[in-house]
């Protein structure tokens, strides 16, 4: 028994959506709007002391941070490559995503496109876009050599990485020039039981 | 064969250092001196294209990502549980290291204690302050009821969250009322092989 703690917008949780998807796994999905602060109750506190989404309950044991997630669900398939130096690049990608990736990139489109306040962040948006950039640019020119981030087969890594790469520009980010980017996205996109951010199912 | 590029001051890296020790693995140590600016030239960037330091060498495989070279050292070691849970769950804490902690009171502690530029940052150590002592506080809310963070057994997410708390005052924390997270120190500085952040050995 699978339950998901999901704010549906959030690429975090999106991430997790995804996977489930392409596993087969049944959940359930209580809706958590992080806008109306129903991820610091003092209920949802219990669940995640850190107070953010997503976070999945399998048989009655909680498990937060998007990542460690993807982990938990993939561990023994496909998803994840079987050698540990392998393994270690899924989760060097990974840390990357978070440390370097998703809090300029994910902030940026946050500020601009779900709280609507481009104008209140103005000064503080300049080093997140500076910054997303950069990201960008290291991914980019990870693939220009590979077709996906590691081992060159799709794994949770990739997941990881194209959760908020792929609405970037809802953070006003130009991937036009992202080639290789932008054919990955393809190859994503191609991959079996793929859901987008919007589906419901 | 083991290369580590090390910035000594660096938490990040020290946590390797740290686990490196404690395997008993012997290992060549390589100064990149990021106040310098050593780890953006050209011939760093292809070792790591994202310009950040620690980077592990093995066997002339590089890898990138603090916690992701605890994960590849400590495979299949007592420092990472069996479980597949109790693996996402020192995850799970590696990366609210990464996303919630160490951008908070590591930059502090950079700003202050290794750039020595406490008045240039005065408006944007306010939120690192803030944000820093709400990760302090779920540290210190989880260890109430655990000896260590994952299995009560000390593992890789204790290394990797260690690493900056314990110098936190360097970046001017007030750690004297966090009876578990001092209580915690001790434990972690009681395990065998244990090296300082300033040992060069």
């Amino acid at each position: 028994m699978y339950t998901l703690y999901d704010f549906s917008p959030s690429g975090n949780c999106y991430k997790i959506r995804l996977l489930l998807n392409q596993l087969g796994i049944s959940y359930e999905r209580i809706n958590v709007d992080i806008l109306n602060k129903e991820s610091r109750t003092p209920e949802f506190l219990k669940i995640n002391p850190n107070g953010r989404t997503p976070v999945l309950c399998h048989d009655g044991k909680y498990l937060a941070e998007s990542n460690a997630i993807l982990w938990y669900l993939a561990a023994h398939t496909d998803f994840i490559p079987k050698g540990n130096y392998e393994q270690a690049q899924v989760l060097q990608w990974m840390f990357f995503e978070q440390f370097s990736h998703e809090p300029n990139i994910a902030t940026a489109r946050y500020w601009i496109s779900i709280l609507n306040e481009e104008d209140e962040y103005k000064e503080a948006l300049k080093a997140k876009i500076s910054q997303g950039y950069a990201a960008l640019d290291v991914m980019e020119q990870h693939l220009q050599n590979h077709d996906y981030f590691v081992t060159n087969q799709y794994s949770i890594a990739d997941i990881a990485l194209y959760a908020y790469t792929h609405v970037a520009e809802e953070g006003k980010f130009d991937l036009s020039g992202y080639k290789r980017i932008n054919a990955w996205f393809e190859r994503v996109e191609s991959q079996k039981n793929y859901i987008s951010i919007k589906s419901q199912v």
